[in-house]
């Protein structure tokens, strides 16, 4: 790999250029023609695919139902509900022509569906029997990002789920919302090895609609806070507009009770920034497409016997579930392969030469620690087994320490800024709850209320902004 | 289940209507409120994730990968390759605002992903080591249909999956159109249980664009003909004007040759069409959502003792991978359920009650034949597969009678009239290759050449139109 091919910038020196060159050259996406667009690449998509697996069980496991709901919305529809369609308005993309005809009525391009599909609720509800409606929708939305963008983080259209739920009370509405912030953070934390605090967020950064918003919040190595999943409870407040009603047990009506909750592509980027080192990214075992990269080392005479040696290891972590793969092309080097698949961040690798098989082992270099070592060719399948454990526990704690070490408390206003100037981090702090504080916190240092944590301490001092006695303790940050 | 929740009109009486009712009443799809656009709703999509994993693994094993690309495409990449753009522009959708903003550049909603992916290609692509290049891409298509729409066959956005692959050479690129069009083949016919027709399009009907377009028709059983998916030749059309170009190993630089092929939830309308009766839907047992559908039959004071029988035998049936379901609601009578599963069009019911129990079996209820017999309950897994199997293969044979009956030969204009005007189906005649012949043939009949079958007659007779000599056979056919 020609020196250009890799990484030619630190994480440490410029974070924002290693990101965006890692999301690059790694093969995960690329910018595509339309701007603000990007286009996920092979890599980056099966990565996607884990995710979608791994949660789309989960859905269907708690009851949930997939659907497909078209992604050209009536403009009237999307005004049904003011506050929802006021805060989705600026960033809103319009179709206003199909070929060379205006349209009697502008056609939104989905920013997010609750409007659509409670408009459909409304119609397809109407008993007891016909509840809990929980529906999940695996498509994309688009929201015009004309500022700043940044792949996979910030975007103007990105992949997603999004879902809906009706229920018959108020109580299943809410325990439901707190499922799936729970099903969020375990993929979230126990495959993609990010530790995240949950919590709510606060009513001025909650979805526009919402009752309340919950979520999980995780911090990037440059000290920024990142949204990484929400999910809303929205009590009546679309079912009244929509007229979502149904008819109870006790022949009385009712409006339904409602959630609508979503991740999106985004905790890819996320991966990527907090665990990536200056070869690349590094991708946590249970999250890579490719858990065991297999390189035979050979001269043309020892080809044929080194290439069956990495075919008949591949089949055996095959054989036990491993997803292993042999980079076996003419084409390339050992040491090109060696610097692409460190750059992909495929957690293991085996080399594998003629001296090995002759003596019955293979080398095995681990990406988080770039450690290598030698084992006996008949415990591969063991050790790989164990380290690639040990690797997914390995990252999750060296991010935890980060995310542990860079939340910090403050008490004043000029403590708080300090605290962000210097490391960034959650900053917490006690609030009195009222919005001008809020306010005039982000106006005297940009930062915002992340969350409101669930577990919050105990002794609650006085509010950073007003200092009038605090309600609760919230995580002050700068955010992507 | 009131009677209007059923099929209220025969499929003999009125075809168009029975259809729309057993699309909307089974629960696979409804329309949403942007007019020509349909939602799938849990049943469709169940249907669709069956397929989709059918031929994803597929895709995979022949070394496809899949990708994501943005739905709005720069109006400046449609018109790169003009035929294609001038094809597609009647029926593409224009997004001209986002929020209160004009666009510097109109942008398309994704008609199609050709120029937006050939875009990327040539960026991707330098050299042979590149090649070939196949991916994938599970979304949707969004075509303005502004007048007759079918929910399924003919809608303003359909889902589909878009394959787009790249090759160093000639017969590499062919080899790819004819591999695909035999893995849909295998779909269609195996899975969904429909007979199909390969072959090739005219000129005139092929893709724009493309060199050639093989396709899989087939026939609907009001005699009309039905494209089910296609699988295009571009050679080198698009890689010219994109620049697709690599270096070889003999360091010339060539223009890639190029594939695109597609298959949409329109099998999904045709399965319907194809095998539905006067009760509703019939779904294949390989595509079926549920296989079997469990009924238990009881009164207050046997309820737990059948319900638990039919756990019982549901986890038999699925511990023997047949996806078996029990319908346990308490607040629907059994008549209700036998209504809806049949509507629905679940192969095969297993009726359970107190007496069966005591019995040691159960009664079966076959979908297609309507036949019920009963079997012992320890026979029921063997029974059951044999049973499924013969259903499977009973709806293809059904099918495949139907297709040969109505495939009839012409060799005068008046016959072809009479016999399209009479029973509908395929009609073989013989061409002369001329585009004025197909137009004639047209506008006297209102029948496209649907198909030039691969599996042609040896006797080519006189050209149906001219009189002249004729070169090939081809198929008529009015089709959706």
């Amino acid at each position: 790999m020609t020196k250009d091919l890799g990484i030619t910038v630190k994480k440490s020196v410029d974070f924002s250029d290693w990101y965006t060159q890692c999301v690059l050259k790694s093969g995960i996406a690329d910018y595509s023609p339309g701007k603000g667009f990007i286009i996920l690449r092979p890599y980056g998509y099966a990565i996607w695919e884990n995710i979608k697996e791994i949660l789309d069980d989960q859905f269907k496991k708690t009851g949930h139902k997939n659907g497909f709901l078209p992604v050209l919305i009536p403009e009237s529809l999307l005004t049904v509900e003011k506050n929802h369609f006021e805060g989705f308005m600026p960033e809103v993309y319009w179709v206003t022509k199909s070929g060379n005809n205006d349209l009697g009525e502008k056609l939104a391009v989905r920013p997010t569906s609750e409007t659509l599909a409670y408009s459909m609720f409304s119609k397809w509800i109407s008993s007891y029997r016909d509840l809990p409606l929980k529906l999940n929708f695996w498509n994309s939305a688009l929201r015009a990002e004309i500022k700043s963008t940044k792949p996979l983080i910030r975007n103007s259209e990105f992949l997603w789920q999004e879902g809906h739920t009706a229920h018959s009370n108020e109580k299943e509405a809410s325990d439901e919302v707190r499922m799936i912030l729970d099903l969020y953070k375990m993929l979230i934390e126990q495959y993609l090895a990010i530790p995240t605090v949950s919590g709510l967020k606060t009513d001025k950064e909650k979805f526009v609609g919402a009752k309340y918003t919950t979520c999980l919040e995780s911090l990037m190595p440059d000290g920024k806070a990142l949204q990484m999943a929400t999910s809303h409870n929205l009590d009546q407040n679309f079912s009244k507009p929509f007229e979502i009603k149904f008819l109870d047990k006790d022949t009385a009506e009712h409006f339904v009770w409602q959630t609508s909750w979503g991740i999106s592509w985004r905790v890819i980027g996320a991966l990527i920034m907090v665990h990536g080192d200056d070869k690349g990214i590094i991708l946590p075992p249970k999250i890579s497409p490719t858990q065991v990269i297999i390189v035979p080392i050979y001269k043309d005479e020892s080809k044929e016997i080194v290439k069956q040696k990495a075919y008949e290891l591949e089949n055996k972590l095959k054989d036990s579930n491993i997803r292993a793969y042999t980079d076996d092309r003419d084409e390339y080097t050992s040491g090109w392969k060696f610097n692409e698949w460190e750059m992909k961040g495929v957690p293991l690798r085996v080399n594998i030469g003629i001296r090995d098989i002759r003596e019955e082992k293979v080398e095995l270099i681990r990406r988080d620690t770039r450690e290598r070592f030698y084992v006996k060719e008949k415990d591969l399948v063991n050790e790989t087994l164990s380290i690639l454990e040990n690797i997914q526990s390995n990252m999750y704690n060296l991010a935890k320490n980060y995310l542990v070490t860079n939340t910090r408390n403050a008490t004043h206003l000029d403590e708080l800024l300090s605290l962000l100037d210097s490391t960034g981090g959650f900053v917490a702090c006690s609030w009195c709850g009222k919005r001008e504080c809020e306010d005039l916190v982000k106006e005297k240092t940009t930062a915002d209320i992340r969350i409101i944590p669930f577990n919050t301490r105990k002794n609650i001092s006085s509010c950073i902004a007003c200092g009038k006695e605090g309600t609760t303790e919230v995580y002050f940050g700068r955010a992507y």
